[in-house]
């Protein structure tokens, strides 16, 4: 067998050999169609190695259709002709690609999904939304035959600039922002536009598992800063920034994911006029911010900027509507135009239809009366997850918005085991290495409140605890 | 004056320079609020620059609201708020970002488009788009609560497999398409998962402007490969690729962009066979496939291909509905995977609401005559297109497909200021130069008759050709 050549994706290596070596045994027929193979637990002994890297060996069996999965009971091999072509010879490939650790886990089919920071779609007015679009078809007729511009619809823009400036006194030109797919996508601009090899960058320690990978692709030294329940240590803030020059501190100061900590307000006020003093931008990651389950959140960083030192980055898709793709960015002209050519190079623009479906719903009244709903729907959520977990011991500290729960579990706690147990039995989570930029915190969890109903919260949380209380039992 | 720092983007400089030697005349006060600034012509004279660098200026201040156009009869100083705003010091600020040379002209808004390959939206069925819209909300009411997965929706890309394998016999799983927001986003893809510095790419010359920006980004190593009207010089490919080793051949075989030529059967079949020999991935791109004026253009090259070496592109926001942002890639599973993860990093898919609008818009009766209608409509604006420069001994190759014509004009003319007069009069096309990997082929112009209705053509090009005369005539 001619064998793939992975260069530069050292993580995967060991996983790749498991299923290399897999599928070479189903090639010379040792294992036969429809034939169960060893389970996890057995190759992993068998193989000496871990049984989340059998696990994923597997996963991508099935998903490249070499094996199937009968009734939870194991993997049996796939009879395809499929089988046969991928039994030619691969060209020789490399790839040189960092990759999302966080996909890896959402690409796990499995029916308890905590780790997904995403929407119920049932919480959504979906009734309504084809109302939206009608509107939009009948306004503009030729919205499917035209192209966008690279920076977004002006009329969007426009509104959305009325919107900043009255709800948190940004005073904005429509070209002082830019349309995107999501705030992932800003992400990927600004770090594709601004980093350079080895040029500093702050990220909040844990963090938007994400930014962590795109700011290693483009090969900055990331430098972490511990967010706690009321911020950050400013002292060392400021002593990072004149010690080293970063270039910029992504953050993510309300409802943080993963922690859901919010940065108060005088911390805020601060953190621009240091950003301006060691000219080190701030880039401002704010998609949680009408997900409050108290009082409003204190205004955003961008709304005490004077000087131009923050980049605001306000997705919409995790409340409004996940299936439109719309997020903006909004910075001074000087930054934009960056942005804008790094955009070009990869989209002629958010599409059309989309902005003005977002355009006509966001401003309505009746997304008002939605995220009254959703609020409450979330916040009881939350609490039936706290109620769950209460009869563990675990720490947390109850966060007042967003879609997340950062949990600390004991010491003793073996978490590799515990996420491929769960895994096995179809639940996941975020481990907290993830989220961590020194692939620690590996005490730590990211549960989120915000995909399952109330019953499915309950029952996944049953056996999430179940299954950790067992391999407590197992340890001692 | 504290002035914004641009490392790595030489080829701004120039312009850069004359915009903040502006901005500072207006800030200091030389020139007041609604004064008239002097002349492009008058101004490039006094700073000794080319009156086309001017030009980018005033239009860069004027998209920055520093001053505005008023009845063509000039640039005048804006009065504004944002003034204030701009004469705060920037943040000091360096981006490492490649410019679309493409999109700086595309950025222009002339009355006359010739520089746009991209379809008239009166050309598009707009009155039936509503209905599909409808019948995708009734059968999927949660479409826009809904994430599509990164790879694109599952329903769309098994249809696509089925019209894949009826029209060009390629025998594709579902795992095998990715849905892209256009074949931009799938280049862009392709080259930050396969290309680091100094890899070597085989581009055609011309080539489609963007491709040579986004292979340049990665630093990758650039070979030209002419392309003639019937094809390349397979003998001088074979040496390159032998002697090379490229990693890849981006290729637009099938009315080419800019040139509208076809590479003939026998080549396409040849080109896989070296490209199997010599492990060099061919990327296929083929957007203008379905719009030909005569008979059916031959089989893509993937059609050919048994060992994995064409990666498929197919933009169908071309001539289906720009407004969806719907393209698809195929390719072989090995490198899927890295197209997967390198898209996972900037966003989570396609809107699952285009794919599913696009799903049910594509494979309906009516997208095939409205295809029937639309080459004809294009093969008319070709043939006036045509019929208007034959006054002028210009040449070019009559495309039987496509957007384009790939014009000759004479030894003598003097491009640069052709594009400077024509952009004055509000007319565009893509200057030769800018699809060339060698930036030469300064006598060629790309002028596209698919966004412009009838008369709007012979308008443009009657003024063009005035132009291009007087032009002449001052050479003289």
């Amino acid at each position: 067998m001619k064998r793939v050549v992975f260069s530069n994706v050292q993580s995967d290596k060991l996983f790749e050999q498991v299923y290399d070596y897999l599928l070479e045994r189903i090639r010379r027929g040792e294992w036969k169609a429809h034939e169960k193979l060893p389970s996890v637990r057995t190759l992993a002994l068998e193989l000496n190695v871990h049984r989340l890297t059998v696990f994923k060996a597997y996963q991508l069996l099935k998903q490249n259709q070499k094996v199937y999965v009968k009734d939870k009971s194991g993997y049996y091999v796939q009879p395809s002709n499929l089988l046969q072509m991928a039994s030619q010879n691969d060209p020789i490939i490399s790839a040189y690609v960092h990759e999302s650790h966080l996909s890896e886990i959402h690409q796990v089919q499995a029916t308890y999904q905590f780790s997904k920071a995403l929407l119920d779609p049932n919480l959504l007015p979906n009734l309504y939304f084809s109302e939206y679009v009608k509107n939009v078809f009948d306004l503009y007729p030729k919205v499917l035959g035209t192209y966008s511009t690279t920076q977004g619809d002006r009329e969007l823009r426009e509104a959305l600039c009325g919107y900043f400036s009255n709800r948190f006194h940004f005073h904005l030109s429509p070209d002082e922002l830019l349309i995107t797919s999501g705030s992932q996508e800003a992400i990927d601009l600004i770090a594709r536009s601004l980093i350079k090899p080895r040029d500093v960058v702050l990220l909040e320690r844990p963090t938007y598992s994400p930014a962590i990978d795109v700011f290693h692709r483009e090969g900055a030294t990331i430098i972490p800063i511990e967010i706690h329940p009321h911020g950050y240590d400013l002292e060392q803030v400021e002593m990072l920034m004149q010690q080293y020059k970063p270039r910029l501190f992504y953050l993510n100061p309300t409802f943080q994911n993963p922690t859901g900590y919010t940065v108060p307000v005088d911390q805020r006020k601060r953190l621009v006029e240091l950003a301006e003093k060691y000219q080190c931008l701030l880039i401002e990651d704010d998609p949680y911010r009408d997900i409050y389950f108290g009082k409003e959140p204190p205004l955003p960083l961008f709304s005490y900027d004077t000087a131009g030192c923050v980049i605001y980055l306000r997705s919409f898709s995790k409340y409004i509507a996940p299936g439109l793709g719309i997020a903006t960015v909004a910075c001074r002209p000087s930054l934009m135009k960056y942005l804008i050519k790094a955009k070009s190079l990869s989209d002629s623009g958010a599409p059309l239809l989309n902005q003005k479906i977002f355009l006509h719903y966001f401003f309505s009244e009746r997304l008002q009366q939605h995220l009254v709903k959703l609020r409450t729907a979330l916040a009881v959520r939350k609490e039936i997850m706290e109620e769950e977990l209460s009869v563990t011991g675990w720490k947390w500290s109850s966060p007042t918005g967003g879609f997340n729960l950062w949990v600390n579990l004991p010491e003793s706690t073996p978490m590799d085991r515990l996420l491929a147990k769960c895994l096995e039995h179809s639940i996941t989570f975020v481990p907290g290495s993830i989220c961590d930029p020194r692939r620690e915190l590996h005490t730590w969890i990211r549960v989120s409140y915000s995909y399952m109903n109330e019953q499915q919260l309950r029952d996944g949380l049953k056996q999430l605890v179940t299954l950790s209380r067992s391999l407590d039992l197992e340890e001692v």
